[in-house]
């Protein structure tokens, strides 16, 4: 069966998944990089860059399940870049340089579609308008068989938790307090009954809580 | 030196620290009891209800930090009790019966005040009106050198926080998301930079988050 599948989603302690004013210099606007410090010494993240080295360690044994088994990507606009509105700079091709590292067909949820854009190393982004179901519908063809990442941002998360087409969420709580930006669990009243959660504390100071469909 | 601490503080995953429409049977409103099933079965929770047993564990060590070197407390009007604007029933005295946990003077923070209420145990309720600093203040004095304890709701924690008057907190933090009720977090933008911070997962679920003042 094929799954649905969010991973390495941070989080502040007060549930900001990104921060105020996303800019090109800025994809997570005032935070920064603090919501994924945790993130960038592992060696998971390092390979996705093309990078050798890095840490073991229970941040990267997590972040790493992030690769197997994934036909698809799901992502909302506002993961792909900072434009909004209909699109003025056809060249963006998102935050991830030739070669993204998701090596499948990502599917960018938009109110504009545009043509699709074949990246290296088998990245293909397709520019869909929809609703989750329909757009999961794209994505789970496109995956052959294979499970579908939901790659974020925060409200494509949610609009997806709040249809109940997530069958597994790894959130990573940071003990920052962001403040101001954009709320993961807003209007998500009572989805924790879905799950089985499970939760690790990390020495690098995050927390690790898993939802399983239940 | 005498500090501002709080112990076992629960919130919900969305952050919230107590649910929508308190009422005399519902302190936490529509939460109930989940935000606080991990410290019914301490030890530490049976002793303050004067019972014998519970178990021990991480759970139990947290919470029974609670009461040492506490001189006083300050807690908001609606931890007290769910009437709202000009004290109809003088014969309320909180949630916790003849003798409350407390055994020590208690500074109820209302724009109503009324003449104090001295229970069996030790434990005196105050009601005042002021500032969270002026507040302070006199629970300071009552402590007699001991530490204060600042004992909820959210909006109460969350203004000692704002002005920088906390020294200690326990977040307990339950993974269940509650959509609706009252946040601890909002408008604490950056606070962690005042605090070392710890967090530990439990095997009863939740987590514990702790701010030591840097």
């Amino acid at each position: 069966m094929s799954l649905v599948r969010v991973h390495n989603f941070s989080v502040s302690l007060d549930g900001f998944g990104t921060g105020e004013g996303q800019t090109l210099d800025a994809p997570f606007g005032h935070a920064g990089h603090r919501l994924h410090g945790w993130f960038f010494n592992t060696r998971a993240f390092r390979s996705m860059q093309g990078k050798d080295g890095g840490d073991f360690g229970v941040d990267d044994a997590m972040a790493a399940t992030w690769a197997d088994g994934i036909g698809a990507e799901i992502m909302g606009r506002n993961k792909f870049g900072p434009q909004r509105g209909p699109w003025e700079d056809h060249d963006w091709n998102g935050w991830w340089g030739e070669e993204p590292p998701f090596h499948t067909p990502v599917f960018v949820m938009t109110h504009h579609p545009r043509p699709s854009v074949e990246m290296k190393g088998g990245t293909t982004f397709h520019f869909v308008d929809g609703s989750p179901q329909e757009v999961l519908k794209q994505a789970k063809e496109a995956a052959g068989g294979l499970d579908v990442r939901l790659g974020g941002g925060p409200s494509t998360v949610r609009a997806f938790l709040a249809e109940d087409l997530v069958d597994h969420l790894h959130v990573v709580v940071v003990p920052i307090l962001l403040g101001r930006g954009e709320r993961l669990w807003d209007g998500l009243e009572g989805i924790e009954e879905r799950f089985r959660i499970e939760t690790v504390a990390s020495p690098s100071g995050v927390t690790h809580v898993t939802f399983n469909r239940a």
